[in-house]
Parts: C-alpha cells; structure tokens; sequence
C-alpha cells in the first residue's frame, strides 16, 4: 500500500484514543480498558482489518442503540468444566475477555474449560483469546461465527461468515505457536484491499452472484461469495465448509445465537437477516491446562523441538521456507511495537471525524 | 474402478472374518470384536482405505511383534476434565475406543471429556469415535497423527501426516452431521487408487522430490510429498499446515507421543524415523455433553433446522449443491448394508492369503 498516503501513531496514543471514545459512548473504564486492548493488540500484529479501522464500525452500532455500552453479562448454564454465557449485547470486545476468563478458570478448577456465548457482537481478532491462555500456561480456543459472505462448495449464495479458528501453545524458549485463521480461502478483509487499490484478486478467492469464478472484488462484494477453504471439489472445499461449519455450530447453535445466513451483520449499512434462530452472535472459547495430560516443562522443552526441527525443513527453491505459524504477526509486533501503526488517509480521517464528534482529542502532530 | 475385477462380500461375513483374524494373533474376544467394528464400519462408510484393505497392514504388524495383541491399557495422568492414555502398544482400534470411551465418561461427570493418547498405533477412520459420543447426546471429536507424507507450505520434505479432524452433532428428525477430514488437500488413498488405476492426479495435490508440482502419482509417492488443504500461498496452505500442526500437537506432544516426522510408519515396509521423542503415535478425543451448554432437544431442533437451511442453499448449475457434513458416508451405507462390500482382487487376495496361514476360513462361495 506505498501507494496510499500514510501516517504513523504509536499504539499507546491509538490505544488511549480508542479508549476514550468507547468511554464517552457509555463504556465502563474497565471495559473500555479491554475493548481498546484488543483493537490495540490488533493493529501491533499487522492484522489492520480488525483494529483501529474497524473504531468506526463500534462507534456506529454503538451510536444506534445496536449494542449495549453496559450489558449484564451472566452465565445461563453451567457444569464443572462448560458454560453458556449470555453476553447481554454489549461489545464482543468485552464479552469475549469475560467469557474467556470463565474458560481459564473452569481450567483451573477441573482442567479444562469451554464457554459458548449468545447475544454478543464482534469480539476482534480471534488470536487475542488463546493469548491470555498463554500466560496461564493453558492451551486456549477461540472460534465465533460472523455474518454471512462465503458459500458452501457448491452453492452460489452466502450462507456462512469467514468463521476464524484461534488455538495457541506456548514453548519454552521458543516463542508460542498461535494459529488464527479464517475457515475461508482468504480474509474478506483482503478483497476490499484489492478493491480499493483497484487490483485483480487471484483465481479461486470468490465467486459473482451468478456462481461464476471472478477476479474483480467488486464482483464479489455486490452479491457474489467468498469460497471456503480449499476454493474447489478437486482442491478439497467440502473440508472448508465442514470447518466452517463446525465453527458456527460450536459457536452459534451450541450457545443459541444466530446461526449460518441469520447472523447478524457487522456494520449498520447492511440490511437484517429475515429470519432470527437466537439471540446475537456466538463465539467458543475454550482452556486447557497443560499439567492436566504432561508435565507442563516436559511439554515446552517438546514445543521447542517440534519448532525447531520445522524450522530446519528442506525449502522450495525461491521461498522463505516453512514458516511456524503465529511468525507473521510476531514480526509485525517487533517492529510496530517500535516504529508505530501506520494507519491509511481513511482511516485516519475516520479517526478524525470521531473525535469531532467526541470531543475526544486526535492529533496529527502526533503522527511521527 | 469397472475396469478391476471385483468381489462382493455382505458386512457381516466380513467383520466375523476379521475378528477371527484378530484372535488368532492374540487378540482377546472382546477387543478383537472391537477392532473388527471399526474395520467393518469403514467399508459399510464407503472409506475402502480404511476397511478390510487394511487387515494385511495390522496382522503383518502383530506377526512381527510391532504391535501388542494383550496391551495394558492405563490412565497415566488425569483431572476431572483431563486425562492421558498410555496405549502399552496396543492396536489402535482396540486403545482407541478405550479412550474415547473414558472422553465420554469424564463427560457425564463434569460437562466434557479430552483424552490424549501416546504409545498406540493407527486407529482406523475418525469419524467412528464421535459416532460413538452422539449415542450418548455428546458431540464428539477424534484427532490423530499419522506418519508424515505432507510438506508444510513453502517446504519440500515430508513433515506432518495426514492428520485427521472429526466431530460429529446430531440433530431430531434430520440425520447427523459428521465431519471426518483429512488436513491434507487430498487423502493419501486416492494417490494410490490413481497409480493403481495408472491415472494423473490433479495439479495442486503433491510435489515430487524436486519440490516441483507433479500430477504423477509416482513421483509422488517416491520421495515427493501431499500438499496441504489450501495447496498454495495464494489459496491458503499456510491454513492446512497450521491445522495439521494442531493435531500433531494435541495428538502426540500433549500426550507424550512420536510427533511431526517422528511419527513411526504404519506398515512394516516403511523405515522407523531416525530419531524417537515419545512413545508410538498419538490420539486426541473430546466429548461433551450438549446439556452443559444448552436444552438437548432445543440443540437437536436448531440442527434439523440448520441441515434443511443449508439443504436449500442455491446451487451452482450443474452440481448436486451443497451437501450436508457426513452425506456421502450415508449415501454409501445406506446401499452397503444392503448390498454388501466390494472388494477388488488384490484385497481378497490378500485375504485368502491370511485365511491360509491363520485357518480361518474365507470363502469365495460367499461373494455375491
């Protein structure tokens, strides 16, 4: 994106700037605290989509009475190692953290923990949640079903969102592995890059609205469909659907959200489903202590085996080699921890106009 | 394949034939009717790799001493939630029923049972353990490593197997969703069906030994490598390597278990790995009890719901449109059980082999 005029904030300004604003909208300062951390640990992962850029989507649902600023968070049901909590519509930004910690702690007390939540909104980046299990030595889960934009193999209609799995295991001198990943062949997030630097998108990310392969993003975003993993029957996208499924089932039915095409949407542009299954939409969490099947170091020091022997594997001529998953958003971290978030002339005026608005200061002196 | 001369058998001839088998290595009734269970239920889900195809693999592994035909299956380490399974060597199909069932029992006790396993070996199809749990209202799930045949994305060297992930929800009216999948874009049996049947493979399964893409089952399976589901950068591989590195890890690092390509091979054939980091292959199972999240019945409802709205998804011309998780096994079942399994000559006559040494009987007069 050299081409798109940028500017560069550090992360504690964005983030204390997100805070704020979730503030003055009715949030807690606790819960502000959390939902900022999260756009924050977002935009130093290199994952742009889901942080500061997505403020404007809150503050607009918020802003419409669409989520609860002070929702009652409660556990519907429970037993000794599973719950169902309902988040009260208020931000998945702070439902998320609150029914993950449930998780944790039904972890602690029987080894592991699964919590399946309704009536919440967006939670952020999926790999956030297994990254609190890592402080505690567990192995967490993080899975939630989003509004519809990827079609089954061979349907030509939206039936599921991009539905991310998270799992995280920690290592011992070894950085921790993190997956987070969508179920689809490739981030929605990205289709709307190609479309705003008004490039092709490559052959088998999505279909037109009328089932045809495309190239064009706009193709895409006016009716067409994301394909799920594995893009084709010969490429194996009956398996990316299946994971997709299984993410809105454990996510959405399990917990009584809204599943499949019913899920609400994101942004308060997009029109309402016509039918409502449940309440919100749903996420899964879930936490696992390491001590309850090995010996917690025992499991590190193989962690740190496992990654090393991947490291040394034989590479195709012309690539990096295998990369260990969780690399990419550690090497984002590195350097934006240091040198800042740079943010896009957009986003930045999106920025700007919400602190208009909020009286909430936004500096572009700021901008290093 | 019309054009291979086959035989058909009825299910139950088959399964008494290989229980009998199994006894005469040692095996004791009771496990021996359960390792032929698993075998028959393969061949009725028309998964052929899996079935009798196999009993060869097993019965040369217990006449060379491989495997333990009386193993002492003990938990070695456990919470309420948790435990670990130490296998003593045994068959797959008689350790892993075992675990699962231990999975299901922890999950009556406090809301979900995992179960990792070491010291075993291959446990047949996946999709049977979480059949097991919907007989008792759980989700089920079965993960296992096998023995490396799949490069991670970027790499050129056999790393990981084929992994499997299975789950299974069940539903009231509609019949159950079943998800047994491979992480690779293709299941190592088909390779071998196309070389059997001397046919290409599609562009996108395996590299050769060069790291170059081949469509060439051979090159292929002399020296070459499955790509994972995804099969490139561009479309994802990085997602099926990161799911196969997840069941590598719950499977055999979490339970003590050989992990990546230390995995030792599933045929007599294969070299053992240069190097030993833990005690046979792993298995991973969870259970958990629908009630712990929500009604049972307003669970069962919502997935009848789920399975007629996806049934409805508008297809793509000239396709069946989208199928339900677990539909072609069904499909295969319901004409098996009637009409009996079709074996090609190369199988029976590995069986009448094994009927000549062992002196249990297998009769051609049985085929249909």
């Amino acid at each position: 994106m050299a081409n798109i005029e940028s500017f560069t904030f550090s992360s504690a300004y964005l983030k204390n700037f997100t805070r704020e604003v979730f503030r003055y909208y009715g949030v807690s300062e606790q819960d502000a605290e959390l939902a900022s951390d999260i756009l924050a640990m977002s935009d130093l992962r290199g994952i742009e989509s889901h942080g500061v850029a997505r403020l404007q989507t809150y503050v607009g649902l918020l802003k419409a009475g669409r989520i609860n600023p002070k929702p009652n968070i409660k556990i519907i049901r429970q037993k000794p190692s599973t719950a169902t909590v309902d988040g009260d519509n208020g931000l998945g930004l702070v439902v998320g953290p609150k029914a993950n910690e449930i998780a944790m702690e039904k972890a602690e007390q029987v080894g592991s923990g699964w919590v399946g939540v309704c009536h919440t909104n967006h939670f952020g980046i999926a790999g956030y949640y297994p990254l609190q299990a890592l402080k505690r030595d567990m192995i967490g889960w993080a899975l939630t079903n989003t509004t519809k934009i990827v079609t089954p193999l061979w349907g030509m209609e939206r039936m599921l969102g991009t539905n991310p799995i998270a799992i995280a295991f920690p290592a011992l001198e070894e950085p921790p592995i993190v997956i987070d990943m969508a179920t689809s062949v490739a981030a929605f997030g990205k289709v709307e890059i190609a479309k705003r630097e008004q490039k092709p998108i490559p052959t088998g990310w999505g279909i037109d609205s009328k089932g045809n392969d495309t190239q064009i993003a706009d193709a895409l975003i006016e009716g067409g469909a994301l394909l799920p993993l594995g893009t084709n029957g010969t490429l194996g996208a009956h398996k990316g659907y299946a994971l997709s499924s299984m993410v809105d089932i454990l996510s959405a039915v399990l917990s009584g959200a809204n599943w499949g095409p019913f899920t609400p949407p994101f942004t308060i542009q997009q029109t309402m489903p016509e039918r409502s299954v449940g309440k919100g939409i749903g996420h899964f969490f879930g936490a696992m202590q390491i001590d309850g099947f090995i010996e917690t170091d025992e499991f590190k020091r193989q962690m740190d085996d496992w990654i090393r022997t991947f490291r040394k594997t034989k590479a195709v001529p012309g690539t990096p080699g295998p990369l260990i998953p969780g690399d990419p958003e550690r090497a984002a971290e590195a350097i934006r921890s240091v040198s800042g978030i740079p943010l896009i002339k957009p986003v930045v005026d999106e920025l700007l106009l919400i602190s208009k608005v909020t009286a909430v200061p936004f500096d572009l002196n700021e901008a290093k």
